[in-house]
């Protein structure tokens, strides 16, 4: 960023000048002889600090997210008082000159402090994550959702994810992919699956007309009586004043008396029907009432809605939030998680696998040449990821049947699995990593499903007993990626969602892309934070996404 | 991609080989003399279509989506018959060789057929966007929500939405910020600003239970009284045999039926108990039983949660959907939308100033080099429009304070205000467009507004009165950037909260944020669909994001 002045239109309020900061990752990773001598302004929270030299000076271990690595400052009892600074957790933003340290320090370059310009206090006695108490849970940190980026584990996997992030979009760009944000509010299921979160403004309608009716409570029954009874009498008096041929004055007086009581007595009516609460009709609630008019959920996928695109730009992919309301409480599920679903026009199931393989490569690729100290430090929580990023950034991906791996799962002796495999089942987890842990050792890619365990969308082979689906199989995490071809033929698909026990009406929009200029294309959906505990392996998902949200939780 | 054989593992399935196919934008952007003789697969959809010599050869104006520009492409009747492939909206996959056209043709380079692989029909009497229907309007266009991307408009539009994504991860990047993702889901209200969309899964249980409760009704009365008796006749049996000595098979017999006549009552009567519908406690909705076990919402802002990450990484941003669920039918506002939230710690509100210019000009320029030839043709909607990025890339912005602002404003009189100028007021469409479109023609940033009309959360200026806020206004739509230096003093915030009427309780987390090491820090929220309008020059939110949700609309 350029500094830049306040404009010179002559304001009338003083501003605080800009006072730009060097980040910590350039200092770290800078060349020393470029580096010291400089004056550089740097801000960031005290990983460890201690006085020296009988409270003389002390040295400030500094971290600011900008790396895993910190920098350490040195600052004189002379400068600031150095018990302000010492506690880890303060924040500090100083102003020194970078030095050559000591021979046989371990850092490159280190910081002397000229003037300490910013400082944010702790009390270690209060400070949730203190440095006196050592070593974290992931399961307690889960409890300091607010404050668990300030440690070196889940800023190191914020990183990652940042990283993964960008690598994703930049594949896309790279191969002719258009980013497409689909809806996150939808009336559509994707799958027919249920488990889904509803989306409502009608428990605040209800309550916001429940204060009203207190504030200004229902007629009773006598009120609307009595109003009745002065409609009755006023349509009397104009009775009367009519036949007793009384001024045309008198007459229309009357009358606009008359339709007063009237008007009163129907908003009377009108307010004693009133009934706070859900709307009801024909003993279902009635969704009329409902913001978009119907009932509208968190989307499951967005792959139904970004195959419209598909079918006009040819290469889209959509990266966004989706959402289970599954009651699970596994270390492998979330109800709100980030998917990465591309749609490809002209592709067919090989080009799916195709695009599939390149992906999980690139973003192995990707980490190895942007990450590396940060996987490094998460070494502690599996050895091998690093390895694993290699191995599958460079070998080819096996690539079975569906009909190959039953072959193979039921020659298996070495291993006793929990549920038999017979052709026909949905491979369970136990399976998956058997065939791309134990028998292949490297990501496998199986294909052509069994219609019966795979959804009406995907394309029947030929066959009649599979779909042109995929999964990618990867250690530790099992299943990475789901994707196939799908069913572009209008007559085919028909009858698909009607085997599906599916009404049809709410897929006519699906059904019109088959036709009018129906097209061969293909997709996969990659569940993100599944990709995170691969490429880290970290055991619970619920530390690789910054807010998990799970049965009974949804802090912040 | 690279094409790739099926694995050597020997498959019993048979795979359709993978046939790359070429973009159109690689070969109408392409060198003329490097194309021609080429062979290329190419895929698309047909804009217009007509039949030639008799119908002895077609010519296809063929898109697909990668460019705005069509490929034009010749078909022989003898290669396939034409009629199937003219009419417009006809997906078809060609091979063929590129040519040089006859001289003076507008097409630099055109492809002639060989063998056309793939056709998707359509019978122009049901498409609904025929060629012979000319000029569809927006609105029509918006009841085809799944089509409409085939239409030169919304398809230029999402491929400037996809570069403006790009480019907005690309300028984070490079200024050191990382992407974080902030919840979808929350049981914070950002601002205590109602209107928030509720999530549940009440409904559904509710239904759920309903639906078990026909299928297996509730006990009657009578039932739990037979039971009862039943109970009490095996306790009856139990003691005579007790005391008439019988044996210790038959007394545990009789006390094992006793046990299995109370199992039965107990859960007669828990059945009994149950009661469909949405479960409440003391008159109010009770959300123990909901999926989080309280109440939870659609976010509205990611701030306050990303400026957790704020407070650990440094720079960071978010760029996600969010919601509001304001009963507005503008061509402003939508229920669903997405924003970018950059959160940036050690910043006081010239650095937010300063970062907000800068990535709106950086957009602004992307455009430029990226989008040329959409932008062109979208010149239709608004004449002016590459004009203004031009404009807004390369002059600084006007800065000047609120106050500054109202006094401006009050000297005005060449425009009579609907609304009348007061310090004090929030600054209305009208002033703030007057601001950037009239008196500066350029963008403008309004700063330091009274704090009564600003969030709890902006620090408060020395002078007491106003809050270091930061709008950045713009030609075309007004508002663009709404931002703020953050109360990072402990007390000054709690105070803050309380003259607000929020409760401190829900807000602790961020309140922690102050107590262990503070830090100054800024932010602002741009709204990614206004960014839209703004560059584009399009008149109506609506068209500009893929599937828009609005009051009583949430197609697809």
């Amino acid at each position: 960023m350029e500094a830049k002045g306040v404009s010179s239109a002559g304001d009338d309020a003083a501003l605080e000048p800009s006072r730009p900061r060097t980040f910590i990752k350039d200092i770290v990773r800078g060349a020393t002889e470029e580096l010291v001598g400089r004056k550089v302004v740097v801000g960031g929270w005290v990983k460890t600090g201690r006085e020296q030299g009988r409270g003389s000076f002390a040295f400030l271990e500094l971290n600011d997210g900008s790396c895993l690595a910190n920098l350490q400052v040195i600052v004189d009892a002379a400068v600031h008082p150095l018990t302000q600074l010492v506690p880890t957790g303060t924040c500090v933003l100083v102003e020194g000159e970078l030095k050559k340290p000591p021979e046989g320090a371990k850092q490159s370059v280190e910081l002397k402090v000229e003037s300490v310009l910013e400082v944010g206090t702790v009390d270690p006695a209060k400070y949730p994550l203190p440095k006196t108490r050592k070593g974290f849970t992931l399961e307690f940190l889960r409890d300091f959702g607010h404050l668990r980026a300030r440690t070196n584990t889940i800023s190191a996997v914020a990183r990652i994810r940042d990283e993964l992030a960008y690598a994703t979009h930049t594949f896309f760009r790279k191969n002719g992919f258009r980013y497409v944000h689909t809806p996150i509010i939808t009336t559509s299921d994707c799958e027919g699956a249920g488990e889904m979160f509803q989306v409502t403004t009608l428990f605040s309608k209800a309550e916001k007309e429940e204060k009203e009716l207190k504030q200004n409570p229902r007629p009773s029954e006598t009120d609307i009586e009595a109003a009745k009874l002065l409609v009755k009498e006023k349509g009397e008096t104009v009775s009367q004043l009519k036949s007793s041929k009384a001024s045309e004055e008198e007459i229309s007086a009357s009358v606009s008396e008359l339709i007063k009581a009237k008007e009163s007595l129907s908003r009377l009516e009108e307010r004693f029907k009133l009934k706070a609460g859900i709307p009801q009709k024909d003993g279902k609630i009635d969704y009329a009432g409902d913001f978009f008019g119907r009932q509208a959920f968190l989307t499951v996928s967005g792959q139904l809605q970004v195959e419209t695109y598909a079918c006009a730009l040819g290469n889209v992919y959509t990266f966004g939030p989706t959402f289970r309301a599954e009651n699970s409480h596994t270390t492998r599920h979330l109800a709100e998680f980030w998917m990465v679903e591309p749609e490809i026009a002209f592709a067919n199931l090989e080009d799916d696998m195709n695009y599939a393989e390149s992906y999980v490569k690139f973003l192995c690729q990707w980490l190895l040449d942007n990450c590396i100290e940060d996987m490094e430090f998460l070494k502690t929580f599996d050895e091998a990821a690093i390895e694993r990023l290699k191995l599958v950034s460079s070998s080819p991906f096996e690539r079975i049947s569906y009909t190959k791996a039953v072959q193979l799962l039921k020659n298996v002796t070495d291993k006793e699995f929990a549920i038999e495999v017979e052709w026909g089942i949905d491979l369970a987890s136990e399976h998956e990593r058997y065939l791309t842990e134990v028998l292949f050792k490297k990501p496998v890619i199986v294909y052509n499903y069994p219609k019966g365990i795979k959804a009406f969308y995907m394309k029947l082979n030929d066959d009649q007993k599979t779909v042109a689906a995929m999964d990618v199989l990867v250690p530790k995490v099992g299943e990475l990626i789901g994707g196939s071809q799908r069913e572009e033929r209008l007559d085919v698909l028909v009858k698909r969602i009607k085997e599906s026990g599916l009404p049809l009406e709410p897929y006519e929009w699906y059904l019109d892309l088959r036709r009018y200029g129906t097209v061969k294309h293909s997709g996969f959906g990659l569940g993100f934070e599944r990709m995170i505990l691969f490429a880290t392996g970290m055991e619970n998902i619920r530390d690789v996404i910054p807010f998990p949200r799970y049965p009974g939780r949804a802090d912040l």
